[in-house]
């Protein structure tokens, strides 16, 4: 069975990867490279897709920058880092990607419609989902109708099926589920402002998140060795 | 009032700005720019949101073309010509971009978010939509869902609201309304396979539902002058 996964090249992306792979999934990898400044996610995508054995890997280049708006894409909205308290700010963060989830799952309908996959894999979380409107279960079951609408399958009577196998899970327990399932942790790269090799910056929301999940998990990041 | 409208170059969506502007709103145009042949909606695109008003304009490239599976986007497949009984073929037909409106809804759901706007116009067409699902009333209402569940804004409260003004026209209706308002017909370009000057084949299935469109407002295609 066919299956389009999303894959940024982070942890959580991958781990959804394995996890689908584990399902027994013929895994088709998508990355869409929106304009971020950490463009060293694509190299470690393709790595990771190699490594964790997809069945194709594809890049889809989308301006998202032109539309701006975010820390992530925008070179006027700077990344934030290190509160004076060390915690990471409540709502919804500047580093938020407008519609970014919905651009990506767009994505990922339209080329699974061209494979013929009714399964779609994408690595968000409910729990540490730091504000995003985008990673919520009642966001993704919306998905799944407007899917079900939007193409030639749904039409001739097919379902889809957004499976979110982290959603649940707390930052530790995807640090877990990843060693369980052989994901090498130390070439996922989730900071959102990482140097040119792909070395976290170790104080924007990601990399505390990261760090949380570590300690959580007991467990040392292999990123930082 | 900000709305973001959808605008590709063609008869359809500019007309949909000229009324997007004729209802009050301050309207900026997003063009989506997707690996298709005819770059020459780019440029007309452009010169219809100065003739029609926009108050800024905004081309935003996503590689569909990587994922394939489209007469539009993919040189592996040829767009269709002159079927012998010079009808439109019934279904959905090749030139369908997998998954199109919704990766150009959330490109323009995101830029919403940006500039605050609230309100979506695109110009898909119901009983002219030639088998393409996602231009179905349906399909409209639930993305208007999921725009809702998707953004901050809607986490905030606020509704979304997808414009679908020429949903229920039939294309000589389009003609007589884009006359109404003031359209230079004669810079839109609707052809699936135009030459570089934007020249229309007059044989694809776009060509011959603009046609018939001329025909039923008894009118003559300035393009074709």
């Amino acid at each position: 069975m066919r299956a389009v996964v999303l894959l940024s090249g982070g942890m959580d992306s991958a781990t959804t990867l394995a996890e689908a792979r584990h399902r027994g999934f013929e895994a088709h990898a998508l990355t869409v490279r929106y304009g971020q400044r950490h463009a060293v996610e694509i190299e470690r995508a393709e790595e990771l897709a190699r490594s964790l054995g997809a069945a194709s890997h594809r890049v889809v280049g989308v301006e998202l920058d032109v539309l701006g708006g975010s820390a992530l894409t925008d070179e006027a909205v700077d990344v934030p880092k290190e509160r004076s308290d060390g915690e990471i700010a409540e709502g919804i963060p500047v580093t938020y990607v407008p519609a970014r989830n919905t651009v990506m799952l767009s994505l990922a309908l339209g080329w699974a419609e061209v494979l013929e996959a009714r399964d779609l894999f994408l690595g968000v979380n409910a729990i540490d989902y730091s504000g995003y409107p985008d990673c919520r279960p009642e966001y993704l079951e919306a998905f799944e109708r407007l899917a079900g609408l939007a193409t030639r399958a749904g039409v001739e009577g097919s379902a889809f099926r957004i499976h979110a196998p982290l959603l649940e899970l707390t930052k530790g327990q995807i640090v877990r589920r990843a060693v369980e399932l052989g994901v090498d942790l130390g070439r996922t790269v989730s900071c959102y402002d990482p140097d040119a090799s792909g070395r976290p910056c170790g104080r924007c929301d990601a990399c505390l998140l990261r760090a949380r999940g570590f300690a959580e998990a007991g467990l040392a990041d292999p990123a930082l060795a």
